[in-house]
């Protein structure tokens, strides 16, 4: 395994546009291998997003506005590229958001504003959910919502990297994040680069954590945050705000305003992805749902890079930022 | 894959006394190969123990006793083979208990006789946990507590088997179960031998099934039960029992009386095995508690060969049957 560094996580390595092609780094690869794909048309742009090479509701909007921008410069047609693209995932809300942006002026100079107002979004909610993070935390997070999910610094992650930096976290549980290991592969990845504590566990390790008094807080990112505060997020994340209520342990989310959907109005209408049961086990018969949506009525916070929101979220979400 | 088939459940398959071996089916190889593997003293049996070739709490006591038998018939120091069998696994009680009932007569017969009435206890108590089962029931379990666990029937599967043959069963939810995938591999494999409906699922999936009233009851097996009621089991049972309750499931544990150990007050002097963290991840830092321990007033109903038993358990619980 290739040391994690700091670099590693530098937003132009993570997601960029060259001349020819979108480069990602292959997550899929890692933590054995620092290796890039070069995605070449919108077409493997959004077989790279399906196969979860780039994956993170942040960064694979990002991406897709890159694979517009490139689309635009190739003359390929845009609607098509745009359908293609936006059809790639169906939960995560940022890949339409991302390509709503760049529709009117689908240039490189606007994709990569994006992606830099992504980045300091990240830097902008990791300062405010770091207020909510007690000296000495305990944190636990689930999945991977780091620079790799957002194109660089990270959502849940950010807020980590902050408090850290404020010298207020003791040490990190991370959860495994069956099936695909997001969190042992990719959230441990990054902690390791940063120098944070942290330690990995099995998902249904998290409760005996919380009931044994070593957890503090739980702070996850988001896929799709529904008008009414619902949210949608990596599967097992409502069984960990279930899980926080019941040991009277505060359930965080932390996402940029790309990731709230104002047009759903409940998590009843987010469409949740259902994936090969392969990916779970090659043997047997498997269901593999691949987020689950957490009530508002579970959520402490959530927090963008307009402030801490509480409930009632319907009254506190802000809308997501467009384009100037 | 070898097919699965009812023969391979067969009692003598999983564990059994040879003229110069303890034989056990390799746990660790299954679903992908049926290959026994020969324990040849006292030693290698604990070695298969702590490796988890042979597993589940009533069948490491089971193996522990033929593994005594075998040490007397070899001659070997039978103190010396008691501590070594009893020091293989601290969480289970059951491996102390079929030790201590072969001690005063450590022969094959006997053995054989814990091995039969084991399995016995299995029958009669998925019978009166298949009671509880409404009919068209969706049951989740987690890990394996089928007969490769028990040396024969099963225990939690044992009860779905049970309710299965009465056509109270729809559908089976089994919680892959990490880091070794005891779900998986192994009930997955049992399931698929029955002919019983079922669906593996990642751990952190149980919450939304539950959320989308998919699951009308919980049933697992446990490792050791206090006399207080509250009881351990493997690692992610304890946070099913607090999403059943949050979703007003019943949680129901069902565990041969060998698994009772009246000497445990309650939860918390029950020793938690910790093992490799390499288990979960070989690259990163990493914790791996084996179990976690339910609180007894999480559990709606703890089912032995005795009955169905209620809260208050330090009344209702039975005594462990003593040797004849």
């Amino acid at each position: 395994m290739p040391r994690p560094a700091p670099r590693d996580l530098e937003p132009e390595r993570i997601v960029r546009l060259e001349d020819d092609a979108v480069v990602v780094l292959d997550q899929r690869r890692l933590p054995d291998e620092m290796v890039e794909l070069r995605c070449r048309d919108a077409a493997e742009l959004a077989d790279a997003i399906r196969t979860l090479a780039v994956r993170g509701a942040p960064a694979i909007g990002i991406a897709a506005a890159y694979g517009l921008a490139l689309a635009a410069a190739s003359g390929h047609d845009l609607d098509a590229a745009y359908e293609t693209l936006a059809a790639s995932r169906p939960t995560a809300i940022n890949l339409r958001w991302a390509l709503d942006e760049m529709r009117p002026d689908p240039t490189r100079e606007r994709a990569e504003r994006i992606h830099h107002d992504e980045v300091a979004r990240c830097r902008r909610m990791g300062a405010y959910a770091a207020d909510l993070v007690p000296p000495g935390a305990r944190i636990l997070t689930h999945c991977n919502a780091g620079g790799l999910a957002t194109g660089g610094y990270g959502s849940a992650v950010g807020a980590i990297r902050a408090a850290w930096e404020r010298g207020g976290v003791e040490q990190v549980w991370v959860d495994e994040t069956r099936p695909l290991l997001q969190g042992a592969r990719l959230t441990a990845f990054e902690l390791e680069a940063l120098s944070i504590p942290y330690a990995v566990i099995v998902d249904g390790a998290a409760a005996s954590r919380m009931a044994a008094g070593e957890v503090d807080i739980v702070i996850t990112g988001a896929d799709r945050i529904a008008a009414n505060g619902d949210s949608a997020n990596k599967i097992g994340t409502y069984g960990l705000a279930v899980l926080a209520r019941h040991h009277g342990i505060p359930f965080v989310i932390v996402a940029p305003t790309s990731t709230i959907d104002p047009g759903t109005a409940s998590g009843a209408a987010i469409p949740i992805e259902e994936r090969d049961g392969a990916e779970v086990t090659p043997r047997f018969a498997a269901r593999n749902p691949a987020f689950d949506v957490t009530p508002a009525d579970l959520i402490a916070a959530i927090v963008t890079e307009e402030g801490v929101h509480r409930a009632p979220y319907a009254a506190s979400l802000p809308v997501p930022v467009r384009s100037r």
